[in-house]
């Protein structure tokens, strides 16, 4: 009875149809992933009938390729060689089907891929994980835009002490996502929370808030989250109506400060500001600062979205950047920060704007990172980043 | 260069690596699943080399088991029969190995299961989807536990009035989840916050904030989000070392209270308060509701872990529970509300129980749905509770 209770309990009755060996908490399952003391990674996946078992992640090493042998006991592995210290995704493609693998519960979803999830510890990694140091909160909040005529849905970071230290007022990091993001993509694939409340605990970076919008204006919120429900799926942002390159978020932008501002205990102030993005969320970084100078004293550029070549300057948003710049430059600021990986397919993109930025003797601040668009360089970037806050 | 961006823009450069069947956004993709007019369900699957694919879901048709045939495009289809408007989870079985459906990009993780997901409209699954009503807020929050000697993660859900009548207090409803369960259970896979955002914006229920705690007292918080990081696996609460009907959690309550009578603007007196749960968390709900007697006015015991049998009544918080429900009868309430499928494995437990109940005189409500221990049930329970609290 104590054993049919147990798996009864499941809550999903014909869970018990499926595979044993995908439950990854019953004793006698597959280990997978398994992050070996050397900081390599052995997959194991049972598939007893598959022609060809692969495993495919995000990690430079063998570009993230691994052909996977059989064993005796109809188990398929492949170890990694050791891999820096981050957060990994990867997927099992068994005979040309790809999936999670079977005994990892953990998961990411990035634009409309959802893949299983490991972190190698001992470096960069650790900030991403959860320490027994004190915890933020993360809310999904909807503010009304009368600009873009909806309510709309945002992701917000408070700091361990907002709840206790009540009379405290804070400085405020609004933080954007690239195309096909939405307002998770910061906290599911960013790991914001992690990095801020271990950077706080730390002393590295001053409490902040940070505040994590939609960047899609054409829409409400992230797939499944508005009223289209499921019929929304998650899709790249040039193939959402009235959302891409449109200049109608970052002339909105406004709207979300103030919001914030009148609902958060923020220091509502420019030396209190910072906004960053990463890829689409980069451009609209530039253009929101670009059109709101006196604004933000720190801004971020993450592997930037700045391709102009498709930019209708006819819109009010994207006229005369340079002359806006010049603004943005008169009114002042104390750190504008571009980062990019020298394999990014957005890396020319980026120096031809660092010329034209020193053409107009714009000052910056540049890092260059390897690798090239993936979240784990933003997630590095954002480490590097947040520090230099509010100082 | 465009059709490169956007392939690369996908944020992980290895997913142009995987199978292109698995791009759900892009033209020309399988369709899965897909709701039809008449409300069966069809499943496809591109699997070329497979022998054997089928469905396996937690609708009752068939017990959710659909063997897929295949076609000449090498897709594998099934139709279910008309189905139930519901919310349904379901996972594709190809030669043995459980996974995904490869083109649905919506999941849900229900103890160490991950599944697909979609709705079928018209009936219930209305009020577990988004529509164009004002949406209250979720937020994760942390609370500092000193009996159990930690800080631990609760779910809270305020409702869309909230952030403007700033003035305004209300009551709380305190929803307890199941074994294997965790503070983003009633939230994932019960679908709170559009649940009560519906029922509000009909009028249907009282405005209230819920309060999803963690209810493994050997646990801060769900499965990755405690210091053991992906150490931790989801697992069933008795796996879960100082977890399992040990009194500690129903003892404790009191402090989760207090934190939200503190934090929140509450109602904070026993006509304004509230406590249900499913599963594990029904029993919760009863040795709480005995425990503490004069705290709430509304109680609801959801398919209820109510087998006796392996209580230790040596604990405080389950010795003389009929003398306690004596107290509890003296000091009043609204109502003491049970609910239990036909088909549960607990029903016998559950009608036991009433017997109990008949020969103390303490009154109760009892409401038989059918199907067994399923979150189906669990969603109509809290639609079918929730309008009748705080009135």
């Amino acid at each position: 009875m104590k054993k049919l209770a147990l798996l009864i309990c499941l809550g999903t009755f014909s869970n018990l149809l499926y595979g044993q060996q995908n439950v990854s908490f019953r004793e006698g399952a597959i280990v997978s992933p398994q992050v070996n003391e050397d900081c390599s990674v052995t997959f194991r996946v049972k598939a007893p009938y598959a022609e060809s078992v692969s495993v495919h992640g995000d990690w430079a090493a063998g570009n993230g390729v691994g052909q996977m042998a059989l064993d005796a006991d109809s188990v398929w592995t492949y170890t990694t060689p050791a891999l820096p210290s981050e957060m990994y995704t990867y997927r099992i493609v068994i005979d040309g089907v790809a999936g999670l693998d079977p005994t990892n519960p953990f998961t990411k979803r990035d634009v409309g891929f959802v893949s299983s999830v490991f972190f190698v510890s001992g470096g960069c990694a650790d900030y991403y994980q959860v320490h027994d140091v004190p915890h933020g909160s993360v809310s999904t909040v909807w503010y009304p835009s009368e600009q873009l005529g909806m309510s709309r849905r945002m992701s917000i970071y408070t700091p361990p002490m907002y709840g206790q230290e009540k009379e405290r007022a804070y400085p405020v990091l609004y933080l954007l996502h690239g195309s096909g993001g939405d307002e998770n993509a910061w906290v599911e694939l960013g790991n914001v929370a992690r990095i801020m409340d271990n950077l706080i605990a730390e002393g590295k970076a001053e409490p902040m808030i940070v505040v994590m919008p939609n960047g899609n204006p054409g829409k409400q919120a992230a797939p499944g989250e508005t009223s289209e429900n499921l019929s929304y799926k998650p899709a790249l942002t040039n193939l959402l109506p009235g959302s891409y390159k449109n200049g109608r978020y970052e002339m909105a932008f406004p709207e979300i400060v103030g919001f914030v501002d009148r609902n958060y205990r923020t220091i509502p102030d420019k030396a209190h500001r910072a906004l960053a993005g990463l890829s689409m969320g980069g451009f609209h970084t530039l253009y929101i600062a670009a059109n709101y100078p006196g604004w933000f004293d720190y801004m971020g550029l993450f592997s930037a979205g700045l391709d102009m070549t498709n930019v209708d300057t006819a819109q009010p948003a994207y006229q005369n950047l340079d002359g806006k710049l010049k603004i943005l430059q008169h009114e002042g600021y104390k750190l504008f920060w571009i980062a990019i990986g020298n394999e990014d397919f957005l890396y020319k993109a980026n120096r031809d704007f660092l010329k034209r930025l020193d053409s107009l003797e714009f000052g910056y601040e540049y890092h260059e990172s390897a690798r090239g668009h993936l979240w784990a360089n933003w997630r590095q970037y954002l480490l590097q980043f947040a520090p230099r806050l509010f100082k």
